[in-house]
């Protein structure tokens, strides 16, 4: 059964952002179903270790809310990205690169909860863990970043009627994220706590909805 | 090469409800997926213990009810998902953010499916397995609750067309199943047995098609 | 930021079998890609045990082919499916709760590959591993003869003008692929040679190209 | 509910070449995903032996790189995938056969990674590991070659008007990948650190756009 694929009008969008589209969706969708397991399911002789079942799943608290947290920040990236393509009027093959260099941190993410998630209560390791998940936190803003400053710099592949204050703002965003996501590291090596606050308080933020594009001067 | 995107005429459903639904669809399909990762290959020491490759999968028939009743679980969620979006006709930033809460509900189910299906039969973890297997049953619920409610507020998403006693219908529906899982979380304390009967009577009215939707006064 | 969801028009299909395809194209994506978690990463002391990671890798064989088999057999299933819906016209709730079905055998697919390829070659528990591959076989093959005969039964969810003898004629082959199945199940206990055999033959009948769909008396 | 799914028309394109992609799109971002479940979260003990959490993500090293690599080399297939489709016009069976293949390969990858990620730093496994990972370099070149092959023989399944010197110019990129990486594979078991080096040159080679159709004599 040969299956002919009508004009050519119609094939163009479909390998172009559509398919880029279709593809980040699943990375955000899998990455964000991963996650959960990264909590372990239990053997029997942990279960008596941790003094019964109940007990063991009261315990992973710190695992259900890193789960939570990782869960809301890879919906909050998938919204921007989806927000992203209402003015991205191309694509090319540095952007797609880019945005796969974007997925990769996206993907990362699921090892960095595991590891907040399974030593954030451990007096020892809690200072690297939260020094590791903010690194994982700065990441995926950098690509993120660059393919902004790519995709608008003169235009190069959104809408030429694309507001210039708009373009401006977003970036100023973005630096705004990047030197705060920077902060936290460099924080988190003296004060994990601060660090972790710096962290929540940018995720609370990134809660807000974008900005509306603007058109026009 | 530099593939255009056309018109914004159809790029807009595009990055709207769309690539919602698409990447509401990934997470079904990994949620589902991913369910059979909780059923354990045997080591050849464990084969001995039980006594041969056969007594081994035959004694795994817990979790292959566990996984049965699962897979239909996040199946129905996904026909009422597909469901809902026969009459919501618009999304926004914070309808796209419950979505995800909801999401994230579902991708934990894995979790729970691997814990009554590995403790369910032994007598020291029943309760505290089906009291788990209750909290992710009613889990779902509350975010599509909340979708439900803030959608039709006022019509705020859904077709203006839409009749009232149809949507005041679906809210009794959900109030409903919101009651009944809350009771099976209070029951599997006391009656495991009592509580998963509960659940499965749910789960069987779930079974049900949901009422096609109703327009005009 | 609101985004309009355009006419009803285009978004009935889309919320019809576009979902249901694009849902079941996730689920067997995932499945095909789970397979290889199964083929496990050696711990530095495996190796020793081996004489080395070449000597490891290459007696992996059995592993190796079973995921060769596993991901063929999956991407029959999925041209199979997709040629499924080049003649179904409607989908309804029946409809999709048995595709579901059809999914969770699918998926169920990984872990029956784990078990043929850990355990074939041992003397053991050879015998069960084939017959758990033959069931593994069989499951998918019961769903998808319910769900033709279901959307086919006058007509009910396919083309009014296809061929009553192209239908008669898939569903005979149906029935004579349920019928080897369980052949093979019966057989694989006293013979595992002849009843791997038998699969074999069944999958390489299942190469061969769907029957394009007749239309008209 | 029933729903009607409209004409014919839309259907067709739908279950060509449509589907292939996103059932691709969905076998790459699993595998991009999946990648990361082979950096394995530490047990405490471990980390004990490790010297602490810090030092145990930093000696991680070599797996963020093969990480790395991975993730590009699948983007990098991602990325030709789609620009194939933007001159094949027609699907078949045989064609959606050798695609399953191709996908084959491409989710093996995260097992191919992690053997390289845990044994390249080992003096007694680096030679194997580096092997393989040759090997696993060429093995998604074959199928494409021979997708390629099949589907331009002829103007089989591409865009009748498409260049035959283009054709003819992607063939010869082709037959050099595969010479190379047999070349690599050879060369692995005299000078691992020559053999990675081919690789890595091809990588970077890979990087660079593939060449836009062209069209008419």
């Amino acid at each position: 059964m040969i299956t002919e694929i009508p004009e050519k009008k119609f094939k163009l969008p479909a390998s172009g952002s559509v398919r880029l589209e279709a593809f980040s969706d699943g990375v955000f969708a899998i990455a964000i179903t991963l996650l959960v397991l990264e909590i372990k399911v239990p053997h029997h002789e942990e279960l008596v270790k941790y003094g019964g079942l109940a007990k063991y799943l009261l315990h992973l608290w710190p695992e259900y809310i890193s789960y939570f947290l990782s869960v809301i920040f890879i919906g909050i990236y998938w919204v921007n990205h989806h927000w992203l393509f209402s003015f991205v009027k191309k694509t090319n093959h540095v952007f797609n690169l880019m945005n796969v260099i974007f997925l990769m941190c996206i993907s990362f993410l699921p090892f960095v909860t595991a590891i907040l998630g399974d030593f954030v209560l451990d007096e020892a390791f809690m200072q690297p863990a939260i020094t590791f998940y903010c690194i994982g936190f700065l990441l995926p803003v950098i690509p993120v970043t660059l393919i902004v400053l790519y995709a608008t710099h003169r235009h190069r592949l959104v809408d030429p009627r694309l507001s210039a204050p708009f373009i401006k703002r977003q970036l100023t965003k973005l630096y705004t994220s990047l030197t705060c996501s920077t902060l936290s590291i460099i924080v988190s090596f003296y004060s994990p706590y601060i660090a972790f606050s710096i962290v929540l308080a940018m995720f609370i933020l990134f809660l807000l909805p974008p900005e509306t594009p603007v058109y026009g001067e």
